[in-house]
């Protein structure tokens, strides 16, 4: 059997039982390089599970498949990924390759930032399509997310933006010279995610994104206790000037909120406001919501 | 500290770590009567746990939260939910009840429909706004659904549709007078949901869910492993010609698929469908979709 388990968004005891259990029970367990983004290292991983994991990058996930996959029609495999294995990063190649195979599959699922960002006090019905915003750079700078945003807002729906991550960039130097020297990894923050937001929306001007007139909420290590996650709420313009480490560690995630904005989520979000009168009064005059 | 806890998809094995260890801490454990919808019975949970669990209904969690709450600031008290605790029914009430009285909270998140719903292969940030979608009598048939699909649809959208579940319904005649004996609880069922939707296309006209040239995937008991699992794709009409138990227990949820369809995702749902021959022919000519 071939399992793909998700190990959900904190550490290691966000890990379910099926799941651990599987991963006790498999020959060989793949841990997905992406998981450096998990709140937790590859050693204590290893020690808690009583388990050699093998690191594979996304390349080998998606290409070297078949090493993965090998005899797991006669063996248990596991490879493990953070959140659920449909989450932002899917894993359909490979199951699609397992069943090429004829390896039976099993997918155990978890928590991912996709349904966890309902910690946010937003209801998940009210949210549009989700979207990814990458790193700017002097010459490159790609916003084909402004116009996702903007269907939603136009329907008056919220947007969960999901922020860049690098993993395994080589500098310029080291490209041009094939050197399989890596970077350290890079995570988009809060600030440098509001920050692109708005130099677009200064180009386009629709208003979606207006600084003052639009409320936002940053989410950082959702599922990590009190101690950890952090849920920061307030206009673009707040979060912007807010201290940057005020948003915790990465990762990072961000709600744009949309105009069919309920009370209720405005009392519940208001805990995270940066300043509780602006994050009412936004909400009454350009949300429309109707509060006391 | 008052823990929320959600149970995840399927059975007891689908906790987490951190939610069983609350468990087994706490004083005093319900379990939302919701969890009827769970796919085993309280009996079961309380062996596996050690524990009694007092059944908590709807009402109660809502109106009558103090009790649940009951000395939380001085004892872990756990309250059990299926899937996440900010899945479709959120428990934004009551977290707001603890905070007012200064009891500590922590969410243990899981899997819910909202983010599994991956597991039919659509990807999901190709999902727009979720909808339900209420049992039709006679005299009420709510068809604000059609419009929010629509709204997905012209965005190229697929659209997660949650079917009606009836817990603590009375008859007309108990309800009348004034007896408090329940129905047994009622599960809507893909065949009822799709008759549904076709019914109010047919006044509606306007071709989003024209049976023969939309695309959809049933799914039920996501998580529940190959015995237990099931999706189905196909046309509206070959799902509703579809025999009614080929689709499983319940829970079903339904998935309209939207016209940003990628030639992966139909690869990937191909092998859910009814006939390969018409999954293929309507994503390539309706959908317009690349296929070899």
């Amino acid at each position: 059997m071939f399992y793909i388990i998700g190990l959900g968004l904190s550490d290691e005891k966000d890990v379910t039982l099926r799941g651990l259990e599987a991963i006790k029970n498999s020959t060989r367990v793949y841990l997905e390089a992406y998981t450096s983004i998990l709140m937790i290292q590859k050693e204590r991983l290893e020690a808690f599970y009583g388990k050699e994991l093998i690191l594979a990058d996304r390349d080998m996930v998606e290409t070297e498949s078949d090493e993965i996959l090998h005899n797991a029609a006669n063996e248990d495999v596991s490879l493990l990924v953070v959140g659920d294995p449909f989450g932002a990063t899917t894993h359909t190649d490979i199951i699609l390759r397992a069943r090429a195979l004829k390896i039976p599959t099993r997918v155990v699922h978890n928590a991912s930032i996709m349904n966890a960002v309902g910690a946010c006090g937003l209801q998940l019905y009210g949210f549009g399509q989700t979207v990814s915003l990458v790193f700017f750079t002097e010459t490159w700078k790609p916003d084909s997310f402004y116009d996702r945003i903007k269907e939603n807002a136009d329907l008056g729906l919220h947007t969960l933006v999901l922020l860049d991550i690098k993993v395994k960039e080589q500098s310029e130097e080291n490209l041009a010279r094939g050197r399989k020297i890596y970077e350290p990894p890079r995570y988009m923050s809060i600030p440098t995610a509001v920050s692109q937001l708005v130099e677009i929306e200064s180009l386009r001007a629709t208003g979606i994104l207006d600084p003052n007139r639009t409320l936002a909420i940053a989410l950082s290590r959702v599922g990590g206790g009190d101690d950890n996650q952090r849920i920061v709420a307030g206009t673009l313009a707040e979060l912007l000037a807010h201290p940057a480490d005020a948003f915790g560690e990465p990762l990072h995630s961000l709600v744009i909120v949309g105009k069919r904005l309920h009370h209720l989520e405005v009392d519940y979000a208001e805990d995270f406001a940066i300043n509780r009168e602006t994050w009412r009064v936004v909400a009454r005059d350009v949300y429309g919501c109707s509060l006391d």
